[in-house]
């Protein structure tokens, strides 16, 4: 059993792990941190899990840690898990962060992102991007991993085929993805109160959003040429689900069976991608993947104007958050890819 | 490997059970009936379970039936199951009926809510009523389980204990439930038509509804008097969760403490019933058991008036209806109760 | 023109107030006040007014408000109209107030729900309570309306007919009221983050909810009897529309025929009460009457156990606080009932 | 008074022109027909409007509605319409017809998105596409009158500046437009079904979408260039509102203060269209025009890559339907652009 501990416990991300790991078989939760709800129940502030853990939450102490855990999964905020996995890998824990802190490779895009100098520009390179349908053979053994974010997810499994096969010689795409409000955290806000979110069709960040950072380092990996995204999210009513309509204008019309044996073969093998197209529902759709770490992906050309469009629905609370994590830890770990991710999605949700 | 068969399996209830069963580890699925999609591969019409199963929908046939499986589960409309029961039976194989045609015990009762004389009333005592934590004894071996109703489930559990303690003795009961869209079934009504529901708080069978027969039933039975229960649904928003506010007057103000007890003891190692009350969440909410097999049961006192609700909150398709199925089938065969449903609830969902 | 102000102008009282004063032909809206957003636009806190309104908000001024207005609403918190009340009746100002403040006849029971002295318990009975169906004659040239709660409002107009008539004779009712979003006001807590009240069916204040003595006081009037009301909420999903079922025990079978002209006869003439009963929709239903000042009243009977439920239907921020208000004003001015609340219901909404 | 009939009175469109027009003080409603519904009172299908007419549903009859009307306004479904219109036209009658039949000015479009010839291409130059904010001196006396598509007038009014103005030498767009349940109609399917569209992120029609031909139409002939729209549709759960989100590849970058003064110069003196930018709500959102005729235009621009995204937000069922008609009914007969539609749209909602 691997002793685990989930820091920054009380938040979305947070639950979903502890959801997962109540569980996964090779996992003990023994440690679970919250600043504000230490001494707590877990249950307190997740009663979906009533039941589930007899632990409660407790403050954080890189001591504590050390001695009750092999791996700590930080579900904390950007730009706080930065103080924390120095120090954890030092201790020799294996780390899965959540977080955007250590995604980018380049320090000088980290910079024009997030805004600082990055502290350890070393430990970029030692973590491995935890997108295990690009990085598996990476993953094995990783000590660091970056969990990649929600909405760069989706855009790049909707993407990373089209670039790999080179569907156009134009490498800049709009990805349109509406968004659920469980993204935004468990914090309340204006923006995320019932009658204001409820009903809502609403951009944000629509300038400029930091996940077309990911988003473009690891699809120029794949195109080996430089890709360019532009990620715009639409906030939308429902809770869970993140779907990314990518749209590109083709070089010439492609036959719709060329496109789909691409993606087929792009994602063979991986278990928690599901190719979507035809019957009574043509397309991805975020509601058939609620509850698991599934990413379905799809696509709709409008042949007359060559535009095509690569769809890509997770949970973002899951394949968009938790359950990749645990995806990536279970793979750094030759364990089954799907160990305590064998969770069917919910339908109707 | 238990052989099993879902006759009815292109409805919600068939697609729940088929969501548990492929996660229940001493069941096998062999045959998946649906009249109208014979032929069609499951995913086409629940596309949540694309990659689950290999077999299509076929047509029902006893004889293959028979051949291929040891238990059976209905999920076919009330008066339907009728005409499949009994012959199931005779071949011997093992029946959950998730209808409402076996629930009832006398069948003068059953004519007076369904309008018919029931055609095997020697099948009605055969049958166990199966709500586990009344009847967990009856349901060992047992041939022909009736799966109660998911208004009926909330009502039961949020009154057995007030009605097993006396905690009034005015034993008529307003059960107020509150009644998600996926309750209605999977067929399309102008009801149910998502402009005409969505945003609904609209009453339903609100001059007798059916379900109060299996309530009054089984309160009787616990309450060892004739116990009186009016259930007044109120159709809202939600996609999943039954909620029951069952309303009483109490002869003299109880101590909550006092409640609380009573609730704790009467479902004392009931692996899916939780006590709710107190702290950030005092109250069940069915928001909080979304994808699992809980009743989370609960109440809330007016002491200045002496009137006591007792809540109960269930995901109407889990608990009330395909998981309190499996629940009840894994008790007759002397499984783990919870085999096949250790599936922790969504949050948020 | 009667110049018009409204106190507490950036909240969903407030921006609703707006919205009707702007269509309303008789008034100007002279002044809004708003401690946060003073200097700031209307549209920046209603982007549904844009265009609007051309003055911004102020901080509130005794001096300013005198001269520039004639009436005033506020939409103020409890506990703050207090302050407010006395000193705008000196300078000669009619106040309309949609705060609970001044709607309780006796300080002892003020007291007691409210757990401070009432320091006006003078005004207390001058204060007209605004429930124009109730109150129409004691409105004319009232210079203080206190306007009721909403869920007060859907109890009272639920019940009214039946207290009046002497349905039954036990006086002791269950309000079971299902509550939208809005109710809650424009400032987010926990409890209205989205992902946490979306698909919520959360009980609240349910120990005992103020709204019960605003009921108590009316109904009581009415029935010329101490009649007893336990209100208790359940917060659903949607964002506008209150429901009440409010449940009672008759001592003998009504007729519905009975029932329905009771009904009609207690609200004749009565611009906006509706009497819904029979047809595709049989009883009343919120979503009926969204951005209208309507309330539908209708109800069901179990004759089986001779249970009657009054339903009573609103939106929440019309005929249960800004339109109730005006409705009141415009008695009060001896202006046409509807005037400036021409607003039909949006179907579907 | 104009004598106004609505033929196919029973669907949304049909319910939405009602409720208009019983608030237009230049119009006496003295038809409605529906072929199911006929002898029945209007308020059996639109519960909304009980109290609002005296009259009953009607079937069609070419006779009667000479007699009794003026004007006929035709909620019917694509393909019917063109069978009333040129017999409403001969016997003298104004029509506004909201299908899609007469939108259309070439025939051989009309044919490769209809799939059958036009039996009338004499008509389709002689309608008036009922767009007043680029049509507005056409509508002047116009007998018949083409009320545009929901999916085309969000479309159209977000890329209208950017195509006049040319801000990119690139003319092809993408609006990926997210949509609300009530603009699929009446009429319950699968795909409508409650429980499937909630919480859906569904692309439909995504391979060429009907409302492209309108759109494109319009904006060819005001940017006198052959502009080329793709649009797709994503369901969403929302009941009201649509929202075109248009991407388009800059050749340079813009001036943000550039961009807006374009707008505000284009939409100089049309009353229903806002343009948003900045504050808390710095975009359109549908949320804030709900109940209203109101387009909210506005844009983001990501200048690393020189994306323009152009923004509308509508009620589909006001100024992407029956809103919109009146609208140009007004204009076509001299009065007032806003007569009856004077109702300002819904906060929260």
């Amino acid at each position: 059993m691997i002793r685990t501990a989930v820091v920054g416990g009380s938040g979305y991300t947070g639950g979903e792990l502890l959801r997962i790991l109540s569980v996964h078989p090779k996992v003990e939760v023994t440690m679970v941190t919250s600043r504000e709800y230490a001494g707590k129940p877990i249950s307190l502030i997740h009663p979906n899990l009533k039941g589930f853990f007899s632990i409660n939450f407790t403050n954080f102490s890189l001591d504590k840690i050390g001695e009750k855990a092999d791996v700590v999964f930080l579900g904390l905020p950007h730009g706080v898990s930065l103080n924390y996995v120095p120090k954890l890998l030092e201790i020799g824990l294996q780390v899965v962060d959540l977080s955007a802190d250590f995604r980018l490779k380049d320090p000088s895009i980290y910079k024009y992102w997030y805004g600082i100098e990055h502290p350890y520009p070393d430990l970029l390179n030692k973590a491995v991007y935890g997108l295990p349908e690009l990085h598996g053979d990476d993953l094995r053994g990783a000590k660091l991993i970056a969990s990649p974010g929600c909405n760069a997810t989706a855009t790049i499994l909707a993407l990373a085929p089209a670039v790999k096969w080179g569907f156009t010689s134009n490498l800049k795409f709009v990805s349109d993805v509406k968004v659920s409000s469980s993204e935004g955290g468990a914090k309340p806000s204006e923006g995320s109160h019932h009658p204001e979110r409820q009903n809502a069709i609403r951009p944000y960040e629509a300038e400029g959003h930091r996940h077309a950072a990911e988003a473009e380092q690891e699809l120029s990996l794949i195109g080996k040429k430089d890709v360019k995204i532009s990620i715009i999210p639409h906030a939308i009513s429902s809770v869970r689900g993140a779907m990314a309509s990518a749209h590109m204008w083709l070089d010439s019309q492609l036959e719709d069976m060329e496109i789909w044996k691409k993606l087929a073969e792009f994602y063979r093998g991986k278990k928690f991608v599901r190719i979507v197209r035809g019957g009574i529902h043509p397309y991805p759709d975020p509601k058939y993947v609620i509850g698991s770490n599934f990413a379905d992906v799809g696509f709709a050309q409008e042949k007359r104007l060559m535009r095509l469009t690569m769809f890509s629905a997770i949970d973002n609370l899951m394949k968009g958050a938790a359950g990749q994590a645990v995806q990536s830890f279970n793979i750094s770990r030759g364990f089954e890819e799907d160990e305590g991710l064998r969770l069917p999605p919910l339908r109707p949700a």
